[in-house]
C-alpha cells in the first residue's frame, strides 16, 4: 500500500526519535535506582488492602550503566480508549527496547483494545509492520477499544492468554481508567503467581492524567497544537472579515486543559474554563452575562467580531444546569405519560411545575431547540444526556437573547460555531510527542526486563532538553485514591483538573492575568501547522501548559 | 504586538519567496513580449462593444533584459471577496516590485475591499507594515470586502480617489467577479482619460478561476492542503476506531475542485462531485442510493466505518432538488397564509398538493428537520434558501432511512458530520502559494510600470520548477463571455467547473479510475500538516489537480 503513503508520512518514517541518556545504549545498559517506599495520594489503608502485592513500591529512576546480560523478552501491548498522537511511537519504543535486549525478543499487539487481550486476538509485530507506523498518527496498526477488564472471569481469560504466549510483560497504553485497570490486572496476576508483569503508559489528549510525577500525558501536545492551528486560522479570518463571532468548542469533558492551552497559544477574546465556572459557583445566566459583556464591549468599539473557546464539558460544571438535569430526569421518569405527544412549549410548561422554581427558570431560559433535545434524548437509565447538548450553539442563542434584552446593544452579533475533536486525535505526533512516546515505550521495555509489575513508565524533566530527560517508572498505586463510581467505592487515579490556585496553577494564572486585554484587543496569535523540520524554536517547542507548570516559562 | 507573534509567524517572515527568472533583476529589467491580438472566449462582438478601449489586447510575456530607466510608481491595492492564503504575498510582490523601480515608489492599501477604493479609505504601506505580513495568511493587513463597483457614480468616486492620490495603477485582487469589475473599471478610466491602469489578480480558494492561461488561482493550494490535513486525521481516526462514518462537507458552492483535490490527496471511500451529479442528471434518490451502496458493501465486509467528502454546492446541482426549490418558493408565495401556524408535517401535506407529483415525492423523502428548514428560511425575495441546508446531515439522515428500507442491512451506520471552510481560508500560504502570489504581485508591478490597463497578472508553467515559471499579463476581456445574471446580460469571466471530459478532465478521470477501489478499501492517505522546511518533495509539492491538468503527472 506504499502508493497510498503521503510524501510526509514517508519522510517521517525516517525520523529517529530522541532518547534520554539513560536509554541510549539499550535496555540492557540501564541501572535501576530505587527510591523510598511510596504511599497512595490518599485512602492509604484501603488501597493497600486492595493491592497487597503491588502497594508501596518505590519510584524508580534509570541510569546509564555497563551492559548486563539478558534473555529475549516476550511482550504484549494494548491500546485502550480514545486515540492520541504518538501511540505508534510508544509501540516502536517498546519494540526497539526489547530488540536491544535480543533480536529474538517478540512483541505481540493485541487487537481492538483490552478485548484483544481478553480474547487472545493479536498479531506479532515484525520489522516491516513496525517501520510502516513509525512517527505516524492514529492507533490503526492494532486499533483501540473501550472494553473494561473488571471481572475475575476476564482476568482469568487474560491469564490464559499471557500463559499461552509466555509473556514477560503486557503494556496497557491508556488514560486514568486504563492505567488503574493495568494496576488491578497486575495485582491479580501476581496474586495468582503469574509471571507476566503489567505496566501502564500515560495517554490522553485531554491532559488530565498528570501529577507531581507525570509531567504530561502523551498526545496532548500534538492535539492541542492541531486545534490551535485551526483556531489561529479562524481568528485570522475573523480579523480579516471583521463580521463574525466564532464560537469554538474543544474536546475535553472532565477538564479544560485543552481549551486553556489553546487560549495560551492563540489569545482569544473569550475562553471559558469549566473549573473556574464551578469554583465560582457561576450560574448559567452568569456565564451568559460574562460572554455577552465581552461581545457588548467590543461592539462599543465598533468590533462586531471575535473568537470564543468553550470546553466540551462546560455545562456539567455549571451548578444550576446540574440541578436542572437531575430534576428533569426525575420529573420525566415520573410523568412520562403526561408529557407524551405534547410539543416542546407545552412540555416545558408542564415540567416547570414538577421541578424547583430555580430549575424552572433555567429551563425556560434555554432556546427551544435545546429544550427539545433535553427532553428527547435520554440514556438507557432514563437520564437526560447533557453531553449531547450542543453547548456552543446554546451559548450563541442565549447571548443573542441577552444582548437583545439589554435594549441598548447597538452592534451586530453574527456567530458561527465549530467543534474540534476528531481533527486532532490522530494527527501525526509533533517532534515532542514523537520523542516522548518513543522514550515512554523504551522505558516500558526496561520495566519489563526488570520484572517490575504495577508500574507506569515515566519520562520527566521534559521541558529541559533531551539531554536532561529522566526515564524511569512510577508505581501506579501511588497515584490512587478512592472515589465513588456508580454507587461503589473504587480505587482510581485522581484526575488532574485545571488548577486555579496551588502548585500547578501557573497556566491558569498566566491566562487570567491577560484575558481582559485579550478580550478587548486582537492580540491573536497564529501558531500555524505543526512543523517537523526547520528552526528548533519552531519544531521542538513543547506547550505552554507544561512550561508554565514546570517553571520553564514565567 | 510582536509578543503576539507565534514562533512560526516570526520564522516565516524571513522567508524570501522565489521569483521567475524574468523578474529576478527587478521590474526595470523586464522586456515585454507581445503576442497577437486576442478575442474573448465567446460573444466577441458584444464584449468588444462593451470594452472599446481594452478589447483585443495581446497576451504579454516578460523576459529578463537590460535595466531601463523608470520613475517612481504610485500604486493602490484592493483585496476583494473571501480570504485566500497568499493575499499578503501579492501585496509584498507589488511592494518589492515598485520599490525595485524606485525607493520613492508608494503603495496604498485600500481598506475593507472595493468600498475603501470608492470612499478613499486607505493606508500607506511602509517597510515595517509590509515586513509584518510577509508570508502570513489572512487579509488582515487591509481587510477585504464584498462591495461591487458597478454604477457610474461609484466609478466617478474611484476616479476622484485615483486622481487625488495620483495613482499609476490599482490592482484588484479577487475572484472571477472582482476581475470582471477590474476590467470594467479599467475600461471606464481609459474612456474618461484617467491615466490610472487597473489590473486584476486571480484569487479564490474554490479553484474555479482558471483556464487555458490561468493555471490556478492563488489560495487553492494552501486551503485544500489544510482541509486535506484534517480529512487525513479524521480518516486515521475512522480507521483506528472503526465504528464511525464521517461525512465531511467542503467549501465550494459553484465548483467541486476542492472536494476533488482533497479526494486525490486522501483517497476517501466516497467523494461526490457536483458536476458529475448534474451531468448524469442524478436525482436526489440516486445520490442517496450511490452513497448507501458503498456503506452497504463495506458493512458486508464487516467495515462499519468510512469517510465521505461532499462539496458544499451539491444540492444545487441535483436536478429534482432544483425543481422542488423553485416550485416550493412559488407555492409558499401564493399560499403563505394557508400554511401559517401549521406544524411541519401538516405544512408538507398541504404543500404537496401545490407542487408537481415529482417534487411532492422529493419533499416527502426529506428528513423532517430539513423540511422545516426549507419552509422557514427564505431570502428577501421570498425564495427558499438551499444554501442554508446542512447537506451533510441531510445525506446522513436519508442514507440511514434508505439502509433501513432495504430490510437486509446487517451492519451499523453511526455517522458524524463536519464542515471545513473557515479553517483553510486564512492559513499561512504554502511555499507554492507564497512564491506564486509574490510572483503575481511582482508581475502586477511590471504591468503598472508599463501602463498596461485591463490586464490580469499571470504566472504560468508552475508545475515545472521556478526556473521555468513564465510571468506576464493576460487581457481580462479575453476570458469573458456574456451570461444572464439577475435578468440582464453581463460580461463575466467564465467559471471553470470540474471537467468530466475534455482537455482539463485528467483530475476527475484519475479519481474516477480509482474510486471503486477506494470505496472498498482503506487506501487512506494522510497528508499531514503543510511543511515549510524539510525535504523538497514535502515542502515544495504543488497539488494533484494542477499536476494532472498540466500533464506533470499521469
Amino acid at each position: 500500500m506504499s502508493e497510498n503513503l503521503s510524501v510526509l508520512t514517508k519522510a517521517r518514517q525516517a525520523y529517529q526519535p530522541k532518547l534520554p541518556v539513560s536509554l541510549k545504549n539499550g535496555a540492557l545498559s540501564v541501572k535501576i535506582n530505587k527510591g523510598a517506599a511510596t504511599e497512595s495520594v490518599s485512602d492509604q489503608a484501603k488501597i493497600k488492602e486492595l493491592f497487597p502485592n503491588t502497594y508501596g513500591l518505590p519510584v524508580v529512576q534509570f541510569e546509564a550503566a555497563e551492559a548486563k546480560a539478558g534473555k529475549a523478552l516476550r511482550m504484549g501491548v494494548v491500546l485502550s480508549g480514545g486515540q492520541a498522537p504518538g501511540g505508534h511511537n510508544v509501540i516502536a519504543g517498546i519494540y526497539d527496547g526489547i530488540k536491544s535486549v535480543s533480536k529474538d525478543s517478540v512483541l505481540f499487539g493485541f487487537l481492538g483494545g483490552p478485548s484483544g487481550l481478553e480474547n487472545g486476538k493479536y498479531i506479532e509485530i515484525d520489522d516491516a509492520k513496525m517501520d510502516a507506523y513509525r512517527n505516524a498518527g492514529g492507533f490503526d496498526m492494532i486499533q483501540s477499544g473501550r472494553t473494561k477488564l473488571e471481572t475475575e472471569e476476564q482476568f482469568n481469560k487474560c491469564i490464559a492468554v499471557a500463559n499461552k504466549l509466555d509473556l514477560d510483560a503486557i503494556v496497557i497504553i491508556g488514560g486514568d481508567d486504563s492505567n488503574t485497570n493495568a494496576a488491578v490486572l497486575g495485582e491479580y496476576f501476581q496474586s495468582k503467581g503469574v509471571k507476566t508483569c503489567v505496566c501502564g503508559c500515560p495517554k490522553t489528549i485531554d491532559g488530565d492524567l498528570k501529577n507531581e510525577f507525570i509531567e504530561t500525558s502523551f498526545g496532548f501536545d500534538t492535539a492541542v497544537k492541531t486545534y490551535s492551528e485551526l483556531i489561529g486560522n479562524i481568528m485570522r479570518d475573523a480579523n480579516s472579515a471583521q463580521k463574525y463571532w466564532h464560537f469554538i468548542k474543544l474536546m475535553g469533558r472532565s477538564a479544560s486543559h485543552i481549551a486553556l492551552e489553546a487560549a495560551l497559544q492563540t489569545h482569544p477574546n473569550i475562553c471559558l474554563i469549566s473549573e473556574e465556572v464551578k469554583a465560582k459557583q457561576m450560574k448559567l445566566k452568569d456565564v451568559i452575562k460574562q460572554v455577552a459583556d465581552v461581545v457588548y464591549a467590543r461592539a462599543a468599539q465598533g468590533k462586531n467580531f471575535g473568537v470564543a473557546l468553550i470546553p466540551e464539558g462546560l455545562l456539567e460544571f455549571i451548578p444550576d444546569v446540574g440541578v436542572l438535569i437531575s430534576e428533569l430526569s426525575e420529573a420525566l421518569a415520573h410523568h412520562e405519560a403526561e408529557v407524551e405527544g405534547l410539543d416542546t412549549a407545552a412540555k416545558v410548561e408542564k415540567l416547570c411545575a414538577w421541578v424547583s422554581a430555580e430549575s424552572a427558570e433555567v429551563l425556560k431560559s434555554l432556546p427551544a431547540g435545546i429544550q427539545a433535545q433535553l427532553m428527547l434524548e435520554r440514556d438507557s437509565h432514563g437520564n437526560v444526556q447533557v453531553s449531547l447538548i450542543e453547548t456552543e450553539k446554546l451559548i450563541i442563542e442565549m447571548v443573542k437573547k441577552e444582548l437583545k434584552n439589554r435594549g441598548d446593544f447597538k452592534g451586530k452579533f453574527s456567530a458561527l460555531n465549530h467543534f474540534f475533536g476528531y481533527e486532532g486525535r490522530c494527527a501525526a505526533p509533533s517532534n515532542f510527542d514523537a520523542d516522548y512516546c518513543y522514550s515512554l515505550g523504551f522505558a516500558a521495555s526496561v520495566l519489563a526486563l526488570n520484572g517490575m509489575n504495577g508500574y507506569m513508565s515515566s519520562v520527566r524533566n521534559v521541558t529541559k532538553g533531551i539531554e536532561n530527560w529522566v526515564a524511569g517508572g512510577l508505581p501506579i498505586t501511588m497515584m490512587m485514591n478512592i472515589e465513588r463510581r456508580h454507587g461503589a467505592d473504587k480505587p482510581v487515579i485522581r484526575k488532574a483538573l485545571v488548577e486555579l490556585d496551588g502548585p500547578m496553577s501557573a497556566p491558569f494564572k498566566y491566562f487570567a492575568a491577560r484575558r481582559d486585554e485579550w478580550a478587548k484587543t486582537e492580540s491573536y496569535t497564529y501558531p500555524g501547522p505543526i512543523q517537523y523540520w526547520g528552526p528548533s524554536e519552531v519544531c521542538d517547542i513543547t506547550n505552554f501548559t507544561i512550561k508554565l507548570e514546570r517553571g520553564a516559562m514565567k
